[in-house]
Order: structure tokens, then C-alpha cells, then sequence
């Protein structure tokens, strides 16, 4: 890998045409009994079948969408909950991705202090050096938690500067009790959120961590919550690239994602997951396509596409 | 097990005598010669034999501490560089610290969005349903982040409240820059910190969360940076056990640890790591026990426990 980041993003992202993501957050209980009634992967009472299960769908997955979007997004909290099988299905499932072409976003949100933040930027963004590990089972970019400050979020930025990738530091997300912390209000202006996002601006700004795109290695995870708040973010973090979380099922649509963007249109990744990857599960495409699940899946994607082709 | 978090590591303090824990950050260049030089913990780019000496290393160490002190807390960090085989390390180390009566704190750090916590809650918080994952593989509590608010934190909260295990939220961090957003002051009065101690201590408050020891199974990092701001936390969240890091290669001694109890002597866990677990590193501990790792091992605990004592 020899590209920046940011650059390798914006590409893929001219490429595809569109600025979009497929969040993937597998629960066995909700795949398509296309999946989980076949042979070795029917037993719910069973850790191989389980995760060999989850892992078939989402390389099903991965291969639909990757015609149509520039990246995916995979929640290793999905993954975790099966523990060390768990966690060799994620890292497989990175390589799945990585090997299709599409950018992965590794959604960890990981941070400590600074020296247990570099055994998680060791795990999440470096070059393996030992097992069985490949490069490409390791994503370009992860998410991270701003909470102890440049420390907790420093390791994961010199990995990132070090080996191309990416990192994006929550500045605010995209669930209902987000202010009760990132809402308040700070003695000197502004909200906590908006002080984060300022932070992580100036820490993207460095001249090292630049593309050749304007923007920085370092994007942030922010949420659509009201169109002012959003347009005040943009405006104070140039630098960075937004990834858009809380499309679809969490309720986001077209219009609350365009103050995401630069008016130029860059700027800005948006996450659909749940909508997309169980519209099988949605009445909507499964009157068009009945029990393909595969084809409501590319068809909720493309919708996903199209949505937000049309506030850009 | 049946008997409510607070009350176990209440009691497990009074049994030993101290509010103390030995915190396993274990890096593999910082191990003991004679562990390393053993066949087949001796090569540096094998996987195995890394994974393994540093698992035989954390094996002595926990046999070592455990007639001194009534916890350890096992950052999954330093087992998550080394992937899926560090993460079966991390719950075989915890399964070891928990069969020798040690009360074990998963430092996780971990937290996302609500349904995706709920994830994170199933793999470090309940019991295992599926595979070679053992009850005693889970720890007794977890470190948790609070930046996503009550959402973000509820997962963990339940599935505490369900598996009589604890939570320790994180309110003050001791990393140098924890200021940069913990340390802002609010519109409203009070600091960041502050704040998210006043949520925590409204979560930790619910009646059925609370022990017979008068403490919750919900408790806060929080570690002390000046005396005045600490006992201004300490007296907003009566009902929360603090977990407090920073002490020894971090910089802070007894009196800076005092603050975090309450007059009566309870109310927190004070933890050391490298001070403890490379203490053959130490000249002062070196020029006594010669090469003897262990010997130095022991007597930094015993040293460390000694010097909370001296406060309290």
C-alpha cells in the first residue's frame, strides 16, 4: 500500500460515483434461512456453525454491494461477541472486502491511554509482523474514542501516518442520548461535540497527515442530529472526512446528511447498515423480490446509492 | 455465582486487607530472560511461542499477587495486538486469575451505540453460551466509555445487573491530555468529568443495582489529578466504587490516592501496573533479589499495597 488514505478514499469514492457505505453488523438470528438452514450451518447451539454462518453471509454481502459502493464498514462488536472465533471471521472478513476492492472501515472505537492505545493501533492499523495475520486482513481506516484526549487518539494518528490509513475520532454519534455528554454546552461556547471537533481539526491538520484530495488521514465519525449543528461542524473541521453513521434504521434520510458535505460534494462517507444488509426482512423488497434475499439486499442498496445521490 | 459485584469485591478487600489491584499490561520485550530464553517461549517471531511466554509470564505473576491482593485488572489490549490467538490468551489468563479467587477486571474500554454495545456486553459481561468459552473466562467487571451517554452504557448496566458482575464507567482518565475534553469547564458549572460523575453516579443509584455493602455494581475510573477536584467527585458519587489508575510508573503515590476514599476507608480499588509487574526492571528491587524476577514482583506488591495502606 503507498497511497494516502484520504486519497485512496476519495478515489474510490469518484470511482463508484457515489459516497456511500455498507455498515456490517451480523446477528445469526436475523440471516436469511437461505443461510442458516443449510448443512454445518444450522445449529444456533453451535460456535462453528454460528460463526461459519455469519461469515457466509457476509461474504454474500461484500460481494453484492461491492459493485456498488466505495466501502464497507465492519462492526467488530458483531464479531467479539463470539470471542476468538469471533475474531479470526472479522479479520477474514476484512480480507474478504479488501480483496474486492473496497475500502474497509474497521468500526472498533477503541482508545486508552497513549501506551495501551498503541496495542490497539498495533492490532487494528499496523502491518502484522507475526501468525497468521495478512496484510489484508487488516482494514485501511477504524473508529476511535476521543474521551482521553490527543494521548488516547496520538498512537492510532502515527500508526495511521505510518502505514496509510485511516483513522475517524467520534465527534458525534448518531444515538438518542448522544448530547447527555456530547450536547453540553462548555463555558467558553460551543458544545462538547463542537470542542471535540475542533480538537480532532487541528490534530487531521498536520501537514504530514495531508492528501493530495485536502483532506487528512484523520476524518471523524458525525451523525446527523440538526442541519445547524451539522453546517457548524463542516464548517470548523475542513480537513476532515465525515462518516456518516445513522442512515436507514436509525431513522436518517437524504436531507439530513447534505450538511455533511462541502458544497462541492466531497467530504462526507454515509453508513447504511441494518436497512441494507436485512432488507429481506423489509415488506418494501420482499413483495418485489420474495425470498431472494441476495436481491433485496443489491436492490436496498442501490436504493441507499440513489438517496443519497439525490441531496449532493 | 450469586452474590451481588460490590459485595464480592468488598468483601474480597476486607479478606486481603487492601484496596488494591495489580493491573497485566504485558509486553513481550519487557519479559523476564528467564521466561523468554525457555524452549518455546524463545523466538520473537513466532506467534506461538510470543503468545505463549507472555501467558506463562501473566500465570506467574498472578500466582505471585494472589495471596496479596484481592484483584488484578487485565488490559485486553496487550492480548488484542497479537489477534484472535492474544484474545484466547486474555480469557485463559482470566479464567487463571479467577480459579485463584482473584476478583478480575476485563480493562475493555469498550462502548459503541447501544445495539452494537449490547454486543460488546455479550462478550465481556455474560455468560458463554456457545464454544469452548468457560464461565470462569469472563471477567467479574469491565472498564466501559461513557462518550455515547446512557445509550451507549445501558448494555453494559444490564448485563452487570443480570450476571452479578460490575462496570467501572470512565469519568477521569490519568493520561496527561485527559484535560483536553474531561477537564473543560461547563456552561452549567463543574467540568466534563464532573458531569459524566453525576450521570454515572444516576445510573449507579437504581435500587437494583445496589449491594448490601452500600455500593453499586456500577463504579467509575477515576483517577486523581488535583486533591480538591477529586474529593469533589468522590462526594458527588457516594454510591460508586472508584477504580483508580495512575499509581507508580504513572506517577502517583499514596497521598495522591487518599482523596478517592471516603473517611471510612472504602469506596475505592487503587491499581498498579508496571511499577509491579517489571519491577526485575527497578534497580532499587534489582539490588535485593539479584535476578530473581518473581522475588521483585512480590516485593513491589508488597510495597505498593503498603503504601495505600499508609493513607487510609
Amino acid at each position: 500500500m503507498s497511497q494516502h488514505f484520504a486519497d485512496r478514499l476519495s478515489i474510490a469514492i469518484r470511482t463508484k460515483g457515489t459516497p456511500t457505505c455498507v455498515g456490517i453488523d451480523p446477528v445469526y438470528d436475523r440471516l436469511p434461512a437461505d443461510i442458516t438452514a443449510q448443512d454445518g450451518l444450522d445449529d444456533a447451539d453451535d460456535i462453528e456453525c454460528v460463526v461459519d454462518a455469519v461469515t457466509e453471509y457476509c461474504r454474500h454481502v461484500i460481494k453484492i454491494v461491492a459493485p456498488l459502493v466505495p466501502a464497507v464498514k465492519i462492526n467488530i462488536a458483531f464479531f467479539e461477541q463470539y470471542h476468538w472465533d469471533g475474531l479470526e471471521a472479522y479479520h477474514e472478513l476484512v480480507q474478504e472486502a479488501r480483496s474486492r476492492g473496497l475500502i474497509v472501515i474497521g468500526d472498533v472505537k477503541r482508545a486508552d491511554i497513549g501506551h495501551s492505545s498503541a496495542m490497539y493501533a498495533r492490532a487494528h492499523l499496523a502491518a502484522p509482523e507475526l501468525g497468521e495475520v495478512e496484510e489484508l486482513m487488516i482494514p485501511d481506516a477504524i473508529t476511535v474514542n476521543p474521551y482521553f484526549g490527543l494521548d488516547g487518539v496520538k498512537p492510532f494518528i502515527d500508526a495511521a501516518d505510518k502505514n496509510d490509513k485511516g483513522v475517524f475520532v467520534l465527534v458525534q454519534t448518531s444515538n438518542e442520548t448522544a448530547a447527555e455528554l456530547q450536547g453540553q454546552e462548555l463555558a467558553g461556547g460551543g458544545t462538547v461535540a463542537e470542542h471535540v471537533g475542533r480538537l480532532v481539526n487541528r490534530w487531521a491538520g498536520e501537514p504530514a497527515l495531508m492528501g493530495v484530495s485536502g483532506y487528512s488521514a484523520i476524518g471523524a465519525v458525525a451523525a446527523p442530529r440538526d442541519p445547524a449543528a451539522m453546517a457548524r461542524l463542516r464548517a470548523m473541521m475542513p480537513n476532515c472526512i465525515f462518516l456518516v453513521p445513522g442512515f436507514g434504521a436509525q431513522g436518517r434520510g437524504g436531507d439530513d446528511v447534505k450538511p455533511c458535505f462541502k458544497p462541492d460534494g466531497t467530504g462526507a462517507l454515509v453508513t447504511a447498515s441494518r436497512s441494507v444488509i436485512y432488507a429481506y426482512e423489509d415488506t418494501k423488497y420482499l413483495e418485489s423480490y420474495a425470498s431472494e434475499w441476495e436481491k433485496c439486499v443489491e436492490h436496498a442498496c442501490r436504493d441507499f446509492v440513489k438517496s443519497v445521490a439525490s441531496v449532493i
